[in-house]
Formats: structure tokens, C-alpha cells, sequence
């Protein structure tokens, strides 16, 4: 595939001869050159145990390689057939509460079933048996959204294989007491046998084998999209494999884990609809992928207008299809892909926007559609490049996981809150971010921000300690570095894993109530929400302190120079955390432009500056000087964006404006 | 039966003689004519299997024989007893989440158990066959309330019946699978036996299998119905067969299927206590009533005062109880009942009040009773009377199902909100309106309106088309005829069902976010809340446009005229209807008085003009001359009805005043 | 023992040896004298049935004996081991819904399982043979917070023993049938084996039924702790038995009946951390746990700073510790225990302050616990003596429950709302109160106050009557004396029970709506909440009217003299009683300071004057005479206790100040 993929998720079978002709004649106008097929497919392809019949599918396939189309080919085990659950009720999964799912709706197979197992493995076989060497074949789509709408299972079979997940993850009974704390509430186990599931309880249950139970769920899915891969690799080797992620809104999957096992990172992104500056949330779902690739991605689906599932579905206002999808390009995406090509009729999604909406042709939506077709295929020459960032934030599932389990200090503390609020501050500073993993390299960054980095091991405590002695800036938010991977507390006062390179202790938490707010000095504009503590300096210098509430006087902003680097601290909850992150920023020389509104995307990709204006009047950035890509115009100095569009310059000189101010250099320099 | 039956609901099995006694003395002092008994008598008519025991309960009809009151005998089996579902635990209704209901409550018997429908039909037949020819036998009350609290059945037994009631509906499988688009997400069935009722799912299930589990539910309870009816009509044909409907308030029946299968249609009210202007939920009711039964019905039951299952159950204030009483006289009905007689001292309504309160008839409520019963002696002409109305509600509990499944457009959408918003517009526009279902004779209306009538089907859609070439009016609000009896979207663009009679098609939905409001030209006071929409005119006119918002400019409010008649479309949620219905009632040559305070309600029926004045001072109305009925006064061309009082008129001239002025005639007359 | 009890929780067994040592070395620092040991120690001490293991409990048993530290020793069967669950797999409660709860938690075994009671027999006697004659041995500590987090179990065993329990209550099913009220709704029963727990319904279930079953879950529970007690007595005569109560925050167990059968009343309490004014809560806690204990009691469990499992768990501010626990041995503890010695590291509980904190002895937190010890220490004096009151509330477990039940008038009808309302008031007013059972001897009080005393037995109300004609002082609140012990009304207008000590009777109930206030006159700054009613007098004179609102120009306040003594009746819900019940304070008698500020907690207890200083400005109390026994100063007539400080002055002459006035006395001195 040369350029951008451009396309979505199609459904055929949903629709009459007539309508099919049309869908290619429309495919051409728009210039789609891929979609997705058969991903809910299971029941025509296999009508009876068995009894595979790829006829159907074969005429589609076919038109559509005719038609010039390339074909991501579903293995539909998200969707199994209710004859399945009828001849294996035990695979329907059931709740924490103890239900068993019913049929209806779609992923109703336990991963830990091991009928369903074999089922998938001999369906993804006879696809690929059927497909190898099919020409249309581009891209083997497993399975959908592995994690959503099932996650956790706790019906016998995942009990069953919970234990074998222990039993191969501790070796001995006395390693996952100990592991699990257990001489807590005399919750001993004498025999593996007596392990559950963290089923529905009157109390809290044990918090480690809460977590080791999110571990597994995370693993039997992935065993059971390897269980595929391998297959299809098997009978397929040159085609790549993929399963839809969704990054950041997906808590239940480890990606760390999955990104590995993957040909190609896929993502799928929504908007949510009434949240303001949801284009920022876009950024971060992007930007979560492309780090999760470490390298270009594709975007799997997202939609042209208002998705179905949600309270109130707002519409895409005029220009945000083009604004969202070429910010996903901008980011390293090398497909902009929509669920779905048509809306349906009829099931639970119709009222789901598509690139042909329920009005046909004759709307604005398929003009859009067809505009940008246009605009993908002047940016072909953007595939396969890669973005750059002086920025990481440490990201880990695991923490997620564990910050948001019961009997925790404050309700308030939530892990995406408190990531979004620091990758929005850097999305309006303009500056590029990576995610991390905490104990991964970290040397390419200027710095890491830790937001709310609640467990952390020993191992990645010290590759942080190591990152800022080697010379890095770490900027660690309030309750990080609590917890071991056991979700037990590290040793001695908080935060035990980041005292030492932190330069302090805390004493006690002091958690504010619900909408209390804390000034904070010097004489900022600067109020703490949600966390107060009391920090006790051990090498830090103090930036900034409490000015009233249950540490007044105590320090809120620190910094600690360690080896060549430093790592800061801030103490509490600010809505914005801009102003620290500054000094962070400057300390580190993190380039970015400084006179722009913050309401301008400015990222770069393989020699192209993308500038994409999310308000409602034009913006003029200085410094620029290359080719329009879209609009072919020469920009020699400046560049205006016309309100809500966008603008793509291959620039001359890549390393200038927007005019980007590196600060005085900070400890690392001297 | 003369006059106006005045009674109620009367458990003397609860009482010892004495207060028995009082009763029937009560009785006497207030006027009582009719009372319900038995209604939860089964463990006392058959205390165990087949051993029946009417003794009892001979003595209690003999005596209220004797004292000249009569009654309606329930069927008890709103209350198996606790041997029967200890005999029969597979009867005890299943929840959608799987869970086994337990003794306690009542309605603890799912309608699908055969024990259950065996039982009932013996006691049925055996309380029949003893009863014949009693004098004082006057109504069956078969049952309570079917629908409520029972209305779904997750059991066996259930899932069986419902897999019969699709064979009789779909004949064969494809059909069903045709029906309920089982090609999204690949949900085909290939046997019967794979089918299950729609129960609890991590995710939607399929709209068509779940409106279709509805259509059965309402089936089934009537199945139940209509074979005890079979039985007593059998036993007793003389005797009129009954069960109480909650008209308004009950969203699991389809009352138009159960009304063709009753002899009387009686109906049930109470008031949401902490509703403003509650009243007008009342009339709704009954208006609702009337229009089910074709003509008078029977007020079942409400209420002297406070109920006992609100969040705040308040009480009525001075007078609220007459007004209440009078109006569903005035809309209809040819009784006035109570739940209940006598107040309980146990059991789980004991703080609901009653004829005869726990304070005993030294009460404020007593006296309001004796004096009600004087007022219904003087009203016996009305009996049997008409109400006649030239505007018309389309109704449909079907699409009301369909309107409120999962994953549409905004959680904002509710059927009775909006049917709500124009049924109060025009009572206080001093208009009376019948409903009709979507698929009935039209033609004896100036005008239908159809609020969010989502669901619409082929021939419903072809009848209104029909009325509209005829010459009638017809005022549609948004999202409806959006889709067939399937759910599935109706073919083309937005609304499928009513873009030729509307003149208009909906190129995309556009969800206002909560709370937000969007002002409407021209220049009126009036605001948009939850929807708009872009609205492209195909022959229609625009009369308002969206003046912000993401329809800025185009099309609120439009009006196509079509054979003899007109189409009115509002394509958004005002709060107050009125403005825009003002037009289309104008048009359609509706008359209505004009200067009347909106707080004053006026029926007429059978030559009676019923004035209730529901504010805190008196009115006058013009055009009045007659007898008052009620206060024995003679009205020559005005009347004063008291602050909170009621005044019924014999009128003279019955097509006068309240003076009604006839707009000037629509394009009916042209 | 000597002196007050101070310590905590210690769980040893979490902790590695050096932690072990340093354990002991700490409390030694701190003045600690016992702790609770092995409360969830089962699977330690039992690791398979019937092989029992107390080697590692010795070795702290005897440290903690050499170290001078007393022993309060565990019965841990609140901990079921996970081999336990394996192996009775019954034994695992159920929820109301159904569900089967998972292992994982604590107290995961129903009180009605007959293995769960063989096995807590087994334990209880090899745990009182083996440390029987123990010198360490100080207390046996049974279980751990009976009713929570189990209350209710809904298993197949819970079932059979409610048939039993049942059985024993009412001999024969026509008593039940009548205590039931089944001719309600249809509900008798005709067998026992007919009769299940109140599982969910889709309606409401017998009152009765679950009053009953509310019942029956206190006995059961109690069974099982009378098990453990016999056991241990006969086995260890000598050492006291207690299990920790939660007084005012359990609403499942009926604590009247509790304590007749503990030697000694052990309470724990956590503050609410966001309420405002908790220490007013603590306050009532210590009280009602006083009064159950009719005399000293202990203080088994408070916290040294913040919980984990409510919302936000605030710490306690500087000084807060220490007024907290003082208060408690002011109102009659003999103890001043913690959950717990030392913060765990890993566990559900891992953010539970400590007295030894996760930031070690080098903390505030520990500090304040070394100091704390001193002070106790020095009151040692005041071990034994007992506090005494002159007003009394009137509390009873069994009204909260029916009071609460469904379908009430008004949903902001709560128990504990409005005893908290009246409890405030009196603490605010610096008066003492003791808590009493309606049935109980209140001859010692000068007034008692009833506050939604909703459930009353005929004996109950005798009881208050021959009070008041004794001469005693009844204040009431509305909605009481309304229903007998099976919820059912008593005969008459409301409110039965005690319509004749009211002089009065109530025609109607006028529930308010949500946030609905309604003045009061005359003329004070008063407005009444939730509730309006019809008062009708019939002896008692009018002190307020309402003076809007749906009793506009009825009683609102009222009293009546009967006998020696007068009953005082107020019918709506102010937010302050105060002005109310000082009309009844002065009227009987009660003396009180005038003027001193709300924010001081004045206590005497045995000659011991606490002044504890709530407020951030010092205070200065006239009339206090005697020496300061934490301070060591001397006071003569006056003393000012610090911000947030505790003054405890040994009084020269007790009687004296802090100014009390005596009013002019009541009719009681008539």
C-alpha cells in the first residue's frame, strides 16, 4: 500500500445488491482504498460447527480488489454465533455479581473457554487457509476492541484458569501469600484450590488479588489474540497482523503487553462528545499510540459525526472530521479510518454516523468524506515518517489499575484525571509528548512527567533515579511511588520508591474535601485541589509552599538536583499545571513556540509542519517557510490558518519557526 | 346500575366485626353504591390446592347486598398464595439479571407458568359458578394492574413461551432473522432453540429482539386476562368483565390490543403528588381512558389523599380531592372509586389514605367524602354521556418501547416528556383531546398531533397521509417516523415514514448538550432544548428558523400543504408549545375560548359544561346559561366559579359560550 | 488492670522480628498497656481443621507479658480461612439479590451455618484451654464488629433458622399470620415450610416480615457470640468477655439486647471525617455506649488520624487525636484503644492511620500518641467513675429499623436525622444525656426526649406515661408512637400510642416537599423541615402554630400537663430544637451553663470536670474550682482552656461552676 489508507469498516452483508454496486462507485468518488470486512462475520462464515462457507464473502472481496480496493480482513471471534453459546452455555461469561451473560449482543464467549478457544483457532485457520494469497489481502484484523464490552470473567473456566495463571506467576502457595499479603485478615490460602476469583463481596477484597486478577484478564485475552496471530502468520507470513486498541480508553488491556505482540499498532478513537476540547483528548489517544508502535500506527476507526453510545451524541461541527483526522495523521497515523462506511439500518448501532450517513450521498457529511480523500492523498508523502518529542509522560496500566481500587485516601484521585490535566498543560504549551512506560529507556527525553504514578517497582524507581543522575528532568505529581507491583506500600515513609530521588519524605497525606481548594505562594494565581501533604524536605529546594489549609507553610513545589538532572515534585492538585511545569520545562531547554494561541495544534511529522487551528478565527504563525501540501501555496516567513482549518507545510527549513525559543539551559548543561 | 357508582377497593377480611359494621353504616352516610372485593382473596378462596372457601366471603357480599350496595368480585390472582409458589417455585418470576423473585410482595407468579394459568382458571370457574345470579354481582375486576410491579419474565418458562410466540409471529426463521437484522454484528440464528429472551448483556442487545420480548410481555399477561374472562363470560353472561388499566402510567401494556378484549375499560390514577400542576396529568389519564374504551369507562381507583410509595407522598389540599373526582366525571367517566375504603392497619400501604383515614370519619376527609357522594347523586345525568373532541394525540406504547431503547441519539428523548409538553399546551389552551392510534380512523379530527412518534409503520404512516390529502391537519414533533415496527431506519434520508407528508427531509441529527438551549426566529420568545436538527425543505414552508446553534439558519418550524390539508413539522423540544400548535389549531379551524385563565379547566359532556378551577381565585366565564347542577343556581350568560371549586352547568344552548371564537378556516375550507 | 487502658490493635504477625522489637520498644515509649491480638488470626491458629497451631501467638503473648503489655485476646471468627469456604462451601452468605459472596473479604460465613458454629466452638475452647491461666490474659475480644460488613444472609441455612426463629416467636401460624398482617395483600400462610427470608421482590415486602427478619439476624448473630462466651467463662471464669460494639453506627444489631450479655461494653468509633462538628457524633457514640453499659465501658477501637474507606479521608487536624480521646474517657471509658498499633503495609486497609504510622516514630502523628500516654496516666483517677445525667433520648434499634423501612409518607423521614438534630442541641446546650431503651426505668430523668420514636409497644408507651405523671418531662418529636412492634398502626387516629400523654391526636399527615420550609410562629426565627401535620388537641395547650404551609394557623408545638409531669409535642422538623427543648429543660428543672460557648464539651465524670476547647480561640469558664490534673495548675474560680485544648480539673466543690442556673422549676415541683 503506497500513502495514506483511507477507508473503514464495511459491511455488506447488511445490504442488497443494488446498495453494494453503489458502495464501490462511492468508494471511487471518495478515494477509499481500504476497508475492513467480515469483522462481525462468524455465523455466515461457519453457519453450522464446522461447516465454513467463505462464498459470500469471496464475490466481496473480490469486487472490491476489482474495484481497487485493498481488504483488512476480520477474524469475527468478537461476535461468536448463538448456535455456539446454545451447544457451550458455559461459555457465556459471567459478572462479578455472579449473571451469566445472555446472547444479543456481541462478545459473549468467556476467553478462558476453551471450546470457544478451539473454535476461533479453527476459524482463523480455514480463513487463512481461503485467503493466502488473495491479492486484496492487506491486513488480518483480529478479533475487535479485545476488553470492551468484556473484560473481567468469573465463570468456572476463568476461575480454572486464573489458578493456572498463579500457579505459573508465583511457582509456590507461600510466594503468592506473601505477594498478597494474606496475614491481612487471615486471608491464608493452604491449596490453590481455594483461590477465587475476586468475586462480589460485602467488603473490599484483598487489593493484590484484585490486581493480579486484572493481570490475568489482561493475559487471557492477549493468549487468545496470540493463539490467532500465530496461525495466521503460520499460513500468511507476509501479511500483518493487527487488533484494535483502544489507548486511552481502554483501562482493562495492558497494550505495554499487547503493542509487543503485534505486527502493527491499530487504535480506535471517539470523541467524547460534550467534554470541551475533546481535540485534546484525540492528541493523547494518538500520541498514547504512536508511542505504544514506537513508530508510525494506523487508525483503525473513528467516526464522521456523532457516535451512538453515549449520553447526548453530539454532531461534528463543520471542519472537525477533517481537523480530527489529519490530527491523527499528524501524529504518526498512516490510515484514517472510520467505523464505518455505511450506517445501518437496523441493530443497535444506526443511529452511529458513517461515511455514508442514513441521508445518502447528498449531504455534507459524504462531501466531506470526498474532501478529504483529497487532502489524504496530497499527504502520501507523510507515511511511514515519525514524530519527535523532548517530552514523555509515564504511562502504566498496572498503576491504573491500582490507583482506582477501593479504600484509597480520596475518591478524587483518579488516574486520567490527573494525566489529562498534565497532557493538556503540555498540548497548550505546544509541546510534543511521548508516553512511557516508567521502566523503560528514558534517555531520548528532556523530560518525564510522572502524573499520579501510584505503583511503581523497585525496578522502575530505578531506571527513574538513573534517568535524572544521567542528566534527565522528572516532574513527579502528588501520590506516585506508593505501592510495589503487590499494591503493598514500599517501605518506610511516603513515597518509598521516590524518596531519594525526590529529595524528600511525606509525613501524612492530608486529602481536601469535596471542591476545597488551598492557596498556594509565591503570590501565584495558583490554588491545590483534591491532595494536601505534608512534605518534609531531605535535599530538595522548596519553590513553592501551602498558604493556608492542613500544611500551611509546608511545601507544595519542589526541586531536587540529583546528578546531572533534577526532579520536581508537586505536592498537589492544580487544575492547571502549566505554571510548574514551566520551570520544568525551561530547566530542561524544551523547546516550543511562545507567542501562539493555545488553542493551535502544532506538531511536526518526517519534515511537515502541521498546523491545525481548533478556534474560531485565524491565527498567524510566524517563522514558517515550505510548501502548503494541501492548499499548494508557498509560505515564506508566515503561514496563516484559517479559522477551524488546518495547514500542512513540507517545510525548507525544518528546524525553525514556529518561532521556538530554547530557554537557558538547566542543571543538564552544567 | 343507576347514576354514578361511588365506592371502592374493601378488605373486610382485615377488620373484626365491629368495624365491619361501621362500615356498612358508613357506607349509607356517604352514598356508596359499589365496592371491589376479593381483589387479594385467593389463599382465603383457596387455602389450599382445590379446596375453595367462599363462605366468608357470601357473608360479606349478603350483607352489602342487603345494605343496597353492590359489587365487583376480583379475581384474586394478582396474589398466589405462599403454597403455591412453594408448590410451584418454578412460578416465581426470573429478573433480567437472572435473579428468582421471592415471596412477600404479590404478582409473584410469572404469566407464562402453566401451573399458574391452570390455577387461576379453576378459581376463576369456581368463584364464576358460585356467584351466578348473585344480585349483588354488578363487575369482574379480573386481576390488578396487570404490568405492574410484574411486567417481564426472564424464567424457563418464559423463554419457551417467548420462542412460541415468534414461531406464531415469523412463521419461519428467515423472517425473524429479516425482522430483527441479525446481520449486524452477526447475531443469525439458525434454530429456534438458539433464541433466548433479551436478559442482561455487557453490552445492548438487538433492539428488534427486545421490542419483540415487550410485544410478548404485553401478549402474554393478556393471554392470561382473556382466559379467565373466557371462563366468566361463560358462567356469567350477563356480568361485564373488567381489569384496571393505569392508562398513562403503565408502559408495559399495549392497553389499545387489551382495550378490544375487555367488556368496560376501567382505569386506575394517582396523582404524582409533587408534580406541579398534577391535574393535568389526571385529565391526560382519563382522556387517555376514555379514548381506549370509545366512549364512558370506569374510574377504578385513585385516591381521597396522600399515597404511601412516592419519595414525599403529600397529601391533597382542600377541595384537590372534588376537582380530581369531578374531572374524570366530566372526561367520562361513569364512576368515581377509591383505593380504598377503609385504610389498612398493616401491610405495605398503610399510609395510604383512604375513604375512611386511620383517623376515622371525626376527619376533614370523611366530610369531603359524604359530601362527594352528594355531589355524584346530582350528576347521575351524566351517565353514559359523550365527550367530544376535534383534536387528537397520536398514541402508541409501541413506539414508545422503541423510543426508549438503548444507544439513540440523546438520553434527552422520552416519549412522555414530549407527548406531555403538547397534551398541557392544549388543556390550557381550554382544548379536549381524544388519542388515537397512529394506524386509526382520523378523519372525525381538525387536527392530530403526533409527539416523538419514532416508531411508525407503513400503514400507520400511509393513514396519516391520507388524513392529511383528506383535508386534516397534521402537527408532527421531531424524531418521529424515524423507524419501522423493527426498529430499522426507514429507507433514505430522515424521516423515512413522513418526508413526503411533511415536505422535508432531516439530513443529520444534532443533539443539544444538557441544559442547552437554541433560540428560534422570528423574534418570538422562544428557546429549543434537546434537539436540532438540519432540516431540508422538499415543498414545505418555513415559518421559524433556528436563530444559533448547529442549525443556525435553517428550518425550526414548517408547514406543508398537501391535498385538502397541512403538514406542521417542529424540528426541536420548546418547552411551551403553544406559539407554534396556536397556528395549526387556527388553521384547522379548532375553536377554543380565548380569555380564560389557563388555570381554569373546561369539558363538556352530554350537555353538561364542567368548569373546575384549579387557582387560588374565583373566575368568571362568560357565555354561560343554564342550571348548575351541583349548586342548583340558574346561569344566564356568566359564571363564578369559586377559588378551588367546581361548577357543572346543564347548559341551554349547549354550542355557546365559554365564548369560543372560530379562527378564520384553514385550507380544510379552501 | 490499672489506670486507663492504652494500646491498640496488633497484628505481629504482618511484621518481620526486628519490627517485632521495635514494637515493643515503642510501646513502652508510649505508656502503651494492652492490646487486641489475633482477631484475624483463624488460619494462623487453625491451618486445617481441627489442627490447631498457637506456637507463634505464645511468643507474643509472653513478649508482650514481659514487656508489661496486657493481652485483650482475639476469638478471630470473623476470618473464616479460605479452606473453610473450600470445604462448606454453604457456608458463604448470600445477598438479598441472590449472590453468593466470594471469598477474599472478611466475615465471609453466615451466623446460620451449623459448620461455621461447630468450628468458632472448636476455636473458642483450644484457644480459652490453652492461654487459660495466661498472666498476660486480660480480655477475651470475640469476633470483631458483629454486623458489619454481614448483617442479613439470605443462604438456604439463613432460611431454615429463621423458620426455627419464627417458630419459637409465635408457636403457632395463626399468631404469625396475625403479627403479619397476611390478610394484606393475600399473604397468609398455611404451612412454616411456606414461609422464606424477605429476598427482593419487585415490589415492597411485608413489614412484618422484615421487621422480623431483622430480628431474627441480631439474634442469630448474638447466638453465635453466646456460643463463644459459654465457652470461654467456663473455661477462663476469671477474664472478662466483650465483643466491640459500633453504637450508633450499627444499625443491624439491637444492642439493648447485646449488651445483657457481654461483662463489659466495648465500643469502636470513626468520625465521619467530612461532617462538620464529628466530635459532637463522637460524643453520642460514647454515650449510647455508656448507657448499654450502664457505667464504664471501653474504648476498643478510634483512630489516631484518617480511615480508609470512606470518601475522602481526612486526617485529623493538630490537637484532634487528643480532644477525641479524652472525650471518650470523659463520657465513661476506661480505655483508649486504636485500630491500630502499627499501619500495615499491604492489604485493604494499608491507609488506616495508626499509632505507629507508615512515616514511623518520627512523625507528628507519634508524638502525639507518646504525649497522649502521659496524659491518660496521670487520669488514672477517674478509671470506674461513672457520669451522670439528667436527660435522656429514648433509642431504640427496632424503631430505626421499621422507621426505615419502604414506603414511609416521606423519604426524608431517618432516624438517625433527627436523634442527631436532638442530641446536637442538648450538646450544644452543655447538657449530658444518657440514652434509654422507651421501656426502660426513667425515673432518674428530669427529662427524656423521644425523636422519631415511629415504632412504640403498648408497654413502651405505659412506660412513658406513668413517667410523665410521675412528674417526669417527655419532649416528642413528630411521627412517633405511630406504629406496635409488628409496624402495624395502633388503633385510632395517630399517634396511638401516645395520643393520651400528648393530649392530642393527628388528622393528617403533610409531608413537606424536598426543600420545602414553612414558618413557625410566634414570631421566632424558626422554620419547620420534612414534615407538616394536622394536630388536633385534646388537652394539650398551644405553644407554636404553623404559620404557612399545608397546617397554616394549626399546632405546632404543644404541651401538656398530666399528672405531676407534662409531655411536650413539636410536629415538624426544625434544623435547631433549641428554643423548643429549653421551654422543657426549664420547665424540668435541668441545669446547665448559660453562658458559655457552643464549641466547649463540658463533661463531670467522678468528680472530674473535662472542659475540652473545640473551638480556635481559648476560653475562659467561670466557677471552676480545683486542681488541674493534666496541667497540673490550680484553678480558683475560673479557668481558660486553650484553642483546641483539654482542661481536666479535679473539683473542690463539685457542685459548683461552670455556672449552672437552676430555672425556676418545672410542674414537677408543684
Amino acid at each position: 500500500m503506497r500513502g495514506i489508507a483511507y477507508g473503514g469498516d464495511y459491511n455488506p452483508e447488511q445490504w442488497p445488491e443494488e446498495t453494494r454496486r453503489e458502495d464501490l462507485r462511492l468508494m471511487r468518488e471518495a478515494g477509499v482504498n481500504l476497508v475492513n470486512v467480515g469483522i462481525f462475520g462468524w455465523v455466515l462464515m461457519e453457519p453450522a460447527p464446522g461447516a465454513y462457507e467463505f462464498g459470500w464473502l469471496d464475490e466481496i472481496v473480490d469486487r472490491l480488489h476489482a474495484s481497487g480496493v485493498q481488504v483488512g480482513l476480520g477474524t469475527p471471534t468478537a461476535a461468536p454465533p448463538a448456535w455456539f453459546s446454545r451447544l457451550y452455555p458455559s461459555s457465556l461469561p459471567v459478572t462479578r455479581e455472579g449473571h451469566r451473560i445472555g446472547v444479543g449482543g456481541r462478545e459473549s464467549a468467556c476467553p478462558s473457554s476453551p471450546e470457544y478457544r478451539e473454535a476461533t483457532a479453527g476459524l482463523a485457520a480455514a480463513l487463512a487457509e481461503h485467503y493466502a494469497g488473495h491479492p486484496a489481502l492487506a491486513l488480518w484484523h483480529v478479533h475487535n476492541e479485545y476488553g470492551a464490552p468484556l473484560g473481567e470473567c468469573y465463570c468456572d473456566n476463568s476461575v480454572e484458569a486464573f489458578r493456572r495463571w498463579l500457579r505459573r506467576t508465583y511457582q509456590d502457595l507461600p510466594a503468592l501469600n506473601d505477594a498478597w499479603g494474606t496475614t491481612f485478615w487471615g486471608q491464608r490460602y493452604t491449596a490453590w484450590e481455594e483461590i477465587d476469583a475476586p468475586r462480589a463481596n460485602h467488603t473490599v477484597v484483598n487489593p493484590a488479588q484484585r490486581l493480579d486478577f486484572m493481570r490475568f484478564t489482561s493475559d487471557e485475552h492477549l493468549d487468545c489474540f496470540r493463539l490467532q496471530r500465530d496461525i495466521l502468520r503460520r499460513l500468511t507470513p507476509s501479511v500483518p497482523v493487527t487488533t484494535n486498541f483502544m489507548t486511552t480508553n481502554c483501562k482493562s488491556m495492558d497494550y505495554w503487553a499487547w503493542a509487543r505482540e503485534v505486527d502493527v499498532v491499530s487504535n480506535d478513537h471517539y470523541l467524547t462528545a460534550e467534554r470541551p476540547d475533546n481535540h485534546i483528548d484525540l492528541a493523547m489517544s494518538a500520541d498514547l499510540a504512536r508511542s505504544l508502535a514506537g513508530g508510525p500506527w494506523m487508525l483503525m476507526e473513528h467516526s464522521t459525526g456523532a457516535v451512538s453510545w453515549q449520553p447526548r451524541n453530539i454532531a461534528k461541527r463543520p471542519g472537525e472530521m477533517r481537523r480530527n483526522s489529519l490530527a491523527h495523521v499528524a501524529r504518526g497515523s498512516d490510515s484514517v479510518l472510520y467505523f464505518q462506511w455505511r450506517a445501518s439500518r437496523f441493530g443497535a448501532e444506526k443511529f452511529h454516523s458513517a461515511m455514508v450517513p442514513q441521508a445518502g450521498a447528498d449531504s455534507g457529511v459524504w462531501r466531506d468524506v470526498v474532501g478529504l480523500g483529497v487532502d489524504l492523498a496530497r499527504l502520501g508523502g507523510v507515511r511511514g515518517g515519525r514524530v519527535r518529542a523532548e517530552v514523555a509522560i509515564a504511562w502504566d496500566w498496572q498503576s491504573w489499575w491500582a490507583l482506582e481500587l477501593e479504600w484509597r485516601p480520596s475518591v478524587d484521585l483518579a488516574y486520567r484525571e490527573r494525566v489529562d490535566a498534565y497532557y493538556q498543560a503540555l498540548w497548550r504549551s505546544h509541546v510534543t509528548v511521548d508516553f512511557v512506560h516508567p521502566a523503560a529507556d528514558l534517555s531520548g527525553y528532556r523530560l518525564v512527567v510522572a502524573p499520579s504514578l501510584y505503583l511503581l517497582t523497585e525496578a522502575g524507581a530505578k531506571n527513574l533515579r538513573r534517568y535524572v543522575e544521567a542528566g534527565g528532568h522528572l516532574f513527579v505529581s502528588y501520590f506516585s511511588g506508593i505501592v510495589d507491583e503487590h499494591d503493598a506500600v514500599h517501605a518506610g515513609p511516603y513515597p518509598g520508591a521516590l524518596r531519594d530521588v525526590l529529595g524528600l519524605s511525606v509525613e501524612e497525606f492530608h486529602p481536601l474535601r469535596e471542591n476545597e481548594t488551598v492557596p498556594l505562594t509565591p503570590g501565584r494565581d495558583l490554588a491545590g485541589r483534591v491532595w494536601s501533604e505534608r512534605v518534609r524536605p531531605a535535599g530538595a529546594r522548596v519553590l513553592w509552599r501551602f498558604a493556608a489549609g492542613p500544611d500551611a507553610g509546608h511545601p507544595a513545589f519542589t526541586r531536587h538536583d540529583l546528578g546531572a538532572g533534577a526532579a520536581w515534585y508537586l505536592a498537589t492538585g492544580v487544575a492547571d499545571p502549566r505554571p510548574a511545569l514551566a520551570e520544568a520545562l525551561d530547566a530542561a531547554g524544551v523547546e516550543r513556540p511562545r507567542d501562539l494561541p493555545e488553542t493551535l495544534e502544532v506538531v511536526r511529522r518526517a519534515g511537515h509542519l502541521f498546523l491545525i487551528n481548533h478556534a474560531d478565527e485565524p491565527v498567524t504563525v510566524p517563522g514558517v517557510t515550505g510548501s502548503g501540501v494541501l492548499d499548494g501555496a508557498e509560505y515564506a516567513g508566515a503561514a496563516t490558518v484559517p479559522a477551524g482549518g488546518v495547514t500542512v507545510i513540507r517545510e525548507r527549513r525544518p528546524d525553525r519557526g514556529p518561532r521556538r525559543s530554547r530557554p537557558e539551559p538547566g542543571p543538564r548543561a552544567g
